[in-house]
């Protein structure tokens, strides 16, 4: 959304928000290498440097992990993922399509003997052939990953499929060891629906953001998400003051949520790009030219 | 949310849109009393006379059905409501709190006598005893009520909780030869989720708005609906066409939708009317503030 040019004090004042929540992992950005994109164009949180980490939190003194986000195919992770030992960072989510699952398996290894937590992303789950999710979830099965989490990166899934997916991953993954985790995106409204669907189903980790940011149509709402899990070691209150602080003037710098773009590509199973740039650009607004773009124009037949 | 003052070309606007997307039944307005409300001070869908409707709709030589809600307690329903045969209207749906059911079973008999198609809308689902959820089934199953609705007036429910509604509802309805709806409220951004749940457990109609216009947080938005119907029937264009067309000015002219403030009574199994003064007030915004007017301050315990 605004290519992680996020404020040191903006990050700071999240990451207190979730020490005072008592929220259990903070991710604090992307670890994407800094020769395949721009540190010009990008800010500190798309890269995650150890220096700028610590700039904001110190050695994280706190018991909040932070973690980051290291795609397949956009990092240097051999590289760029220190040791833990030498990293105030606690867990790498390695986050991957189906079709790079070979690099993401060396990716968690590699973070797992570094030191990590380590979570298994595949992406666009609702994108991916039933064959290459269980290919999938039978190599990262057998992976020193601790958590596989669901991905619903169009947006796409209903709360019935959340379920099943749910399901199927617990299987999996349970016998193995690790647990199971779900990242939504808000483009049917549904983020949080579809959170509390998956935990209904076994799953133990949810990804929520305050205010739902997050590009496109946003994430799950952590407000919403601690008002539903009712965990007497959750603390809402100091989500709602971070809002208030620090949301306000970011709303007016950017836009994320369920705008009919988004409503759209996630109905049509596809990524929010074209919705984003429709979203930036003059067509902005012309939700009925933008649906035809997706699902064909069917006015003349 | 604007006193029922909606022009006619945006009434009629919604009106084409509803027959163009080939919706059952577009409920046009209130009939409530302009004894006990100000005419003066409210729009003419707050009382639905039978020439503000004609001169929207003419005699709606469609198949859209036309529908009016009636409160119990704030309606004239005997002399305002006249004989299907006179008028354009052809559901009559009967809104009433669990203590208001004596009143509630007048109406639904007098508007059956009449010649409508009659809806029996238990409100405050959430915040009624089962021992009174069950007393106005009994009282409902009875009556002539074509269907009886699932109303989640504070936008409170969960999906799980929605479900064990519907199968209690239908248990009732079904048996009595009628059908069960679902009126949700999008306080925690699950008013889609909520009636995909209804769905799934046997509810046959569902409330939708075209982009969750609603008073507060808003109800479940036509254009999610619709995606995920996937009717034939059905048709999502002149929904996106109405959205563009017409609800841009009406965005800046009111709000409505799922912010903190509604969520926290929605959360909290309450009204949403402190949080539509908060939002209407200078406290709009102050987000903790609000939350512990609402849960109570615990910031010193």
């Amino acid at each position: 959304m605004n290519d992680h040019l996020f404020g040191d004090r903006f990050v700071r004042a999240v990451y207190d928000c979730c020490v005072a929540a008592h929220i259990d992992t903070m991710e604090i950005g992307y670890k994407n290498s800094d020769e395949k994109f721009s540190p010009a164009k990008n800010g500190p949180w798309k890269f995650c440097h150890e220096e700028d980490l610590r700039r904001v939190v110190g050695d994280n003194d706190t018991p909040l992990k932070l973690s980051c986000m290291a795609d397949a195919g956009k990092s240097n992770w051999k590289k760029d993922i220190w040791p833990k030992k030498d990293s105030v960072l606690d867990v790498i989510r390695v986050a991957f399509y189906h079709y790079q699952l070979e690099e993401a398996l060396d990716m968690i290894r590699d973070a797992k003997e570094k030191g990590y937590e380590v979570w298994g992303n595949m992406m666009a789950v609702t994108d991916t052939e039933e064959k290459d999710i269980d290919r999938c979830l039978a190599g990262l099965a057998e992976s020193p990953a601790d958590t596989i989490a669901i991905v619903d990166s169009y947006g796409t899934l209903l709360p019935e499929w959340t379920a099943y997916l749910t399901k199927k991953y617990v299987a999996v993954a349970a016998p193995a060891g690790k647990t199971v985790g779900i990242h939504a995106h808000n483009n049917q409204q549904l983020a949080f629906a579809n959170s509390i669907e998956a935990v209904r189903n076994g799953a133990m980790t949810v990804d929520a953001s305050l205010g739902g940011l997050g590009r496109g149509a946003g994430n799950c709402p952590m407000e919403l998400l601690l008002g539903f899990l009712k965990n007497p070691k959750l603390d809402i209150r100091p989500v709602f003051e971070c809002l208030e602080r620090h949301f306000h003037i970011l709303q007016n710098q950017m836009e994320w949520g369920p705008f009919p773009e988004f409503m759209i590509t996630g109905q049509a199973n596809k990524h929010p790009r074209a919705a984003i740039a429709a979203r930036e650009g003059i067509e902005r607004g012309n939700y009925a030219e933008f649906y035809d773009s997706v699902f064909g124009d069917k006015s003349n037949v």
